[in-house]
C-alpha cells in the first residue's frame, strides 16, 4: 500500500466510525429513563436526535447562524425532542446529563485495539463535527488514546466544508497527502479526498440499526477499504 | 486543598515545566554537531536561541505581524544563529532536523508519572505557545500522556495574553475557574490568575542552568506551591 509510507497522521471521523452512538443512547437513555421513572421508545428517540445532526449544523456552514459548538446544537435538538416526546418534569441538570450522552459513547469493539496499534506508527487523532471538549470527555470515557483532538471547532468549519479538513491538516503541519481521513461515510471520504487527504472506509454497517440506508460498502476506490480498526492498523503495517 | 473540589482540568506550560529543554538541546545539538563534524559552544546557543524566543513572540503579541506558529519563529531565530555562530555547509535536511530540536525535548524526570496520575481523574493537556503540531511530536517522543493539546495556535494569541487562557478554557467548555495552570514561571500564573484560572508553581530552578535568574520560588501564594510533578498529584489527591 503505498499511502502508508507518506502519510503521518491518521485522523477519524467519531460518530459512527470510532464509537457506536445508536446503542450507545439506547442504552444509556434506557438506564437513565429507568432510574427517573421516565418511559420513551429510547430507539426512536435516539435515530430522531441523530435525525436534526444535520440540519442543525447546516445552520451554520451556510453562515445563517454564527459559529456555535455541537454541545449547543445536540441541546437545542434535545429540548425540542422533549417537547415531540411529552417528557416534562426533567430538572435542568437531568437535562444536561442526558445532552451529555453524547460524551459517554462506547467504541466499536475493535476500536481501541486498532488505535493503539495504529499510535505506535502515527499521529493519531480526530476530525469530528464533534467539539474539543465532547471529544476529550469522550476519549477519556471510553478509552480512546489519541494524540490530538481536532475537528470542526478547531477548524471552525464543519465537515464537510473543505476548511475542516485543511485546517486540520496545517494545525499538524502537515500536507493534505500526509493525513488520511478514517470514515465509516462515502460522503466524508469523498470531501476529504477533495482536499487532497488520503481516505481510508471502515464498515460499520450496524451504525444506524435497522434503519441503515448508506455507506454499507465502499462507493469507491479508497486507499484503505476495510471493515475494522485492527485491519487498519494491518494495512497500514501496524 | 479546595482547588481540587473544582478543577476539571490541569493545563500545562511546557518549556520548562514539562521538559528540560536547555538540557535536551544542548544533548542532541552536540550529537548533531559531532555527527556532522560541525563544532560549537552548544550552550551558548541554546541560551542565545532560548533568548529569541520572547522577542520574536512580541512581533505577533503587538500585532506589527500577522499570526505565526512558533516552528516558523524558531526558524527564523536559528537562521540568524546560524550566521552568528558561522555555522556553515548545512543542507537544508539539516537545517530542519536542528529546528525540529523542539520537538524532541526530553521531559523531567518526574513528569511522566505525575501526569499518568493526574489523568486518572483530570483532563490534562498543554497551554503552551508551542504550536499543536510541535506539541504533538513532542509528546509522542517524549511519552506525554495528554488528554488534549492547547495553546497559542488554538487560541491565535501567545501568552501571557489573556486569550491564550480563556480560549484554552472554553475549548473545554470549562469556566476559568474550573482550569488550574501548572507552571515552573510565576509570571505565566499571574497572566492565568487575571483570567481566573486557578494555579500550581513547580519550581524547575535547573531550567536555565546557571544562568537561571528568577523562579526559583513562588511570587505568590499559588493554589498549589511544589516541586514535582509526582508533588503536584498527591496534593491534587491523585
Amino acid at each position: 500500500m503505498a499511502a502508508k509510507d507518506d502519510v503521518q497522521a491518521l485522523l477519524f471521523d467519531v460518530f459512527g466510525t470510532v464509537v457506536d452512538w445508536r446503542s450507545s443512547l439506547i442504552d444509556d437513555l434506557g438506564r437513565f429513563g429507568a432510574g427517573k421513572g421516565v418511559k420513551a421508545d429510547w430507539a426512536a428517540f435516539a435515530d430522531d436526535w441523530r435525525g436534526l445532526y444535520q440540519p442543525a449544523m447546516d445552520e451554520v456552514r451556510t453562515g445563517r447562524r454564527t459559529w456555535t459548538i455541537l454541545d449547543v446544537l445536540h441541546r437545542e435538538s434535545l429540548d425540542k425532542l422533549l417537547v415531540k416526546y411529552a417528557l416534562t418534569g426533567l430538572s435542568e441538570a437531568d437535562k444536561d446529563h442526558v445532552n451529555k450522552v453524547w460524551h459517554r459513547l462506547k467504541p466499536w469493539p475493535d476500536t481501541v485495539e486498532g488505535l493503539r496499534r495504529l499510535k505506535s506508527r502515527y499521529i493519531i487523532g480526530t476530525l469530528s463535527n464533534g467539539n474539543v471538549g465532547l471529544l476529550t470527555r469522550m476519549a477519556k470515557h471510553a478509552g480512546l488514546p489519541w494524540d490530538v483532538v481536532l475537528g470542526a471547532e478547531t477548524a471552525r468549519a464543519y465537515k464537510p466544508l473543505p476548511q475542516a479538513y485543511l485546517a486540520s491538516a496545517e494545525l499538524l503541519n502537515l500536507a493534505p497527502s500526509q493525513v488520511m481521513l478514517v470514515a465509516a461515510h462515502n460522503g466524508d471520504l469523498a470531501a476529504a479526498a477533495e482536499c487532497g487527504l488520503r481516505t481510508a472506509f471502515v464498515a460499520r454497517p450496524a451504525e444506524y440499526g435497522p434503519h441503515q440506508k448508506r455507506d454499507f460498502k465502499a462507493d469507491r476506490d479508497w486507499d484503505v477499504v476495510t471493515d475494522s480498526f485492527t485491519a487498519l492498523a494491518k494495512a497500514m503495517g501496524c
